[in-house]
């Protein structure tokens, strides 16, 4: 059996499925004598013992494999093994009522979780997952039958899930995680990006892959077609060992360019820069041949914690990503982009109807003037130490831009009265991602230092489909000729003005798109760490003159398909790459 | 005190105001011995007689003012009091419980209540309203504290309420509610677009004016600016008596133009026609000038029912507007456009987190062909009675339209088989209201027979704006310069075509963007019914070479405002028609 996702990062997997589900244990209740409940008080100790020994073993593989970050997790769950208000609690309702410990045990999870996760805090719901994570490992102990989780398996495991979160994502063990396959998501969700920044093979929006598949069934997971063959024959497994390890050949090879430029057969150079989310990303960019950084989220900085980033903390996080690329390379730091999706605990925002379309960043940032102008003070302040430019988020009107640069010119002036050193001529540019700037970008480019092209947004807006929402994931197309027609705007419009257009969306990484935006003009093209390579060999392999020939000519065409079938069939060495 | 909103429907509204809550109805609970119960139950039948006579009264002035089908609805309360499972279950319950009849008839229509709205059928669930509010009109004859509601008042009122639903608005009795206010909504809300078909001066998004003020409160409602005047001065209500005046005096010398071409000062004429929801809004746009359909949104035939239209019932409401108009005039149909906002209760919907980039329209169509077969059928079958054409919605790509039209070739096959009259020649449009479809309306123009712009939606999707959201109604900007050059773009592929341009969005009734759209080569402009005249007044006194030059001047501006003062300060004549 053949299930049918969508590609959302490259690569091979094949092994045993993990499905991990909200999976209820089921608890059988009985009812004890008093003297049995005192031995059954007795019983639930040793178990706790039992679970103490475990959760320290695995927290040894931990520090091993993870290092020490990691590792903390586990002395959290020693601490609640040895905690009154879970274990002697428990102890207390199994005498109390005279009940065996699983049942007793059941009723006080779910009383600390429903307590946990009703608080609004991230710290807080974060513990009830460390009961329900306690409650399974001691519920087996108790019973002999132990629920799989997923460090009980030797060799990695495909997981299978409805979706990961950011934080879900950011918890994968890349050792003990062949690839992922998820039932929602498009090319572009969060799980998606997550796994091809962690270049983890991952196929997404499988719909009911959760039921479909229990744990222990062998797959063969497809990251580049989408595919994830359910049983896999001999022959099947046999063929796609050999292309894993083609793979993994091809990805050494790739290394070779790791400090070449990137440039055109012709002659033509191009910046490939990366994506990142934290200072730690950038490292493993620059590790990857990221010439430096064309799209820095900051939003990670503000979010999981219980209040706003201090100037210093923010200072600190632009700085480390400045110093790790040093003075040449560019650091394009865009301003916060809360809102829609992305929420915080600590700023309330209105429910909204369609948050795609709603209160978000610039909009936001434009009322919280604090807020905003704390963050502008901090990449001010880190632009001493590197070359930082400012991007601002979901323009769609010049007056927007014009009343953000008037709060980044009063920052300056507070920092030029204080005498704190920033580079006075930092580059200040907008992000393109509503279709509204691209139709004036003519305008826009005369007031913008430069333009990075929103993609993921972008094709949104402009196809008008939610490209988290599968019924209509089809929409998600950013070769439609529609979206290529907008971005030809975008690029001559700016260069008309001498300013550089670059792209920070999805489509900047994607093999089959980089001859048609090389073709179009684009000067910079920031992706997902691992594609950076990939994007320099075929840099390296194609011609500029050739691709604005079948630019011009996809231009004409009239669907996604016809254009990507077009530029695969001009440029063979694509498919050697994908 | 003058609050401030969103101008929705033009003219003034003077009297005090009622504040429609779902007030809670305070019932105080006593017990009673057993004589004193079936006294009780002796007194509530003379209040059920009462009500009776009270609510014969109204019905009798609800027929001579609004006819029969207003009237109706006081013969289902009549009916109600006559009930045994209101009135007497009362009374049962009185003596069961031996407590006052206020307090059982609070329970009994809790109970009904519940019942009636739990069933997932709106006519159904309209019985709940029945009972809620004889509650009230008996609630208020046993106390003698008469709640105030919507009938009782001598004067006409400005309604205060939350929001209006279109059904809300639908009720709406345009003797009695001299002008309505509202808490949310923006100008292309559903109560803003019924508040101007039905010609009742209205202002939307208030915020919190349902508890600012209070019943019996005098303000005055200026439609046309958007602003509520509380307890104004005597000066101010003069004032406002003579614009109120001067607004009743210029809208009968409109209908001098009834009849009129739409004809500039230089000679051209476009064509001025209606947007409509139902058959019955098809005679009161002909009333006002309509030179036909521009826009028959044909979800209202599919909303509150228990199931899908037939055939022949969607036939006949299509016939009917077709021959309302007569084979001259065109009657556009635009095919079902549900989801987003739109739901029915017979139709599984996924839940979607941003459902105006969702599945809707023409994307749900094309998979729900049974559906859609039904009403192209229904179309085709009208379109042998009038000047009927067939317009799909939410057109992204020409993908779609091909689609679409393959399904529609299918049923032209089965009528020509089974031998059923239809046009032959019937036109068949798209919308273009997604920015996608502007960017290849070169393509699109060689496959569809006209187009319709759908600013209400364009203009959401270019600026990314959710225009019912409050927090960012700020960029719900028609005359951006974005929005007016993807109008030209439409304009100027169609015309190159051969095909003729509409526009059935907010904007095409527009005064001030009038000129423009005239200016751009805008062939057909379909509006509010009660915007035609002045309409076709503004257009008799303006002339297309002016109209052309300052559109092109238009189009290099930077902002909405100026581009908007611009148009007014070009054409003074604008002012006087506002």
């Amino acid at each position: 059996m053949i299930l049918k996702g969508i590609a959302a990062a490259p690569g091979y997997a094949i092994g045993p499925v993990f499905v991990m589900k909200d999976n209820q244990v089921k608890v059988e209740r009985k009812t004890l004598s008093a003297p049995e409940a005192k031995a059954e008080v007795v019983r639930f100790s040793e178990i706790v013992n039992q679970a103490i020994e475990q959760v320290k073993e695995i927290q040894e593989q931990a520090r091993e494999k993870m290092g020490d970050e990691q590792a903390e997790i586990f002395e959290s769950h020693i601490l609640v093994l040895h905690d009154d208000e879970f274990v002697g609690r428990t102890k207390e309702v199994i005498l109390e009522k005279n009940i065996n410990a699983e049942a007793a045990l059941a009723e006080v999870t779910e009383e600390l979780v429903a307590f946990f996760e009703g608080m609004d805090n991230e710290y807080m719901n974060e513990r009830a997952a460390d009961f329900r994570d306690l409650n399974k490992r001691l519920h087996g102990l108790l019973t002999g039958a132990k629920q799989a989780s997923l460090s009980d398996f030797e060799e990695p495991v495909v997981l299978i899930t409805d979706d990961l979160t950011p934080s879900d994502s950011a918890q994968l063990d890349r050792d003990r995680v062949a690839g992922f396959a998820t039932n929602i998501g498009g090319r572009t969700s969060h799980s998606a990006i997550m796994a091809r920044s962690m270049e983890i093979p991952a196929v997404v929006g499988l719909k009911d892959v959760t039921e479909q598949l229990h744990d222990g069934d062998i797959v063969i997971l497809d990251g580049t077609t989408g595919d994830l063959i359910v049983h896999p024959s001999d022959e099947q497994i046999a063929a796609y060992r050999v292309k894993k390890e083609n793979f993994a050949k091809r990805k050494a090879e790739f290394h070779k360019y790791m400090n070449a430029a990137s440039t055109t057969v012709d002659g033509h150079t191009v910046e490939l820069v990366a994506n990142i989310g934290n200072p730690g990303d950038a490292h493993n960019a620059h590790k990857n041949g990221a010439e430096g950084i064309g799209l820095f989220r900051t939003e990670f900085l503000y979010m999981g914690r219980p209040n706003f980033p201090t100037e210093e903390e923010q200072f600190e996080a632009y700085k480390e990503v400045a110093e790790t690329f040093g003075k040449d390379h560019p650091i394009v730091i865009r301003t916060l982009d809360i809102g829609g999706d992305k929420e915080l605990d600590y700023l309330e925002l209105p429910k909204e109807m369609n948050p795609f379309l709603g209160y978000r960043a610039i909009r936001l940032c434009l009322d919280e003037t604090d807020m905003f102008k704390t963050q502008l003070r901090a990449i001010l302040r880190a632009s001493a130490f590197g070359n930082v430019k400012i991007m601002y988020p979901m323009i769609a009107t010049i007056v927007e831009l014009r009343a953000a640069n008037a709060i980044l010119a009063e920052v300056k002036a507070e920092l030029d009265t204080a005498g704190i050193a920033y580079n006075k001529n930092l580059e200040v540019g907008i992000m393109i991602e509503i279709p509204a700037a691209v139709l004036v970008s003519d305008q826009l480019a005369k007031e913008a230092d430069f333009f990075s092209i929103g993609t993921n947004d972008l094709v949104q807006y402009t196809m008008a489909a939610d490209r988290m929402n599968e019924k209509v994931s089809h929409l998600t197309q950013p070769m439609n000729p529609s979206v290529l027609r907008l971005i030809r705007m975008v690029i001559e419009n700016a260069h008309r003005e001498g300013k550089w257009v670059g792209m920070c969306g999805e489509m900047a990484g994607n093999l089959v798109a980089i001859p048609l935006l090389l073709g179009l003009g684009l000067d910079e093209f920031s992706m997902s760490a691992s594609s950076v390579l990939p994007a320099r060999v075929l840099m390296s392999k194609i011609s500029l003159a050739d691709a604005k020939e079948i630019a011009a000519k996809a231009l004409d065409m009239q669907t996604a398909d016809e254009i990507q079938q077009f530029v695969q069939d001009s440029f063979p060495v694509i498919e050697e790459l994908l």
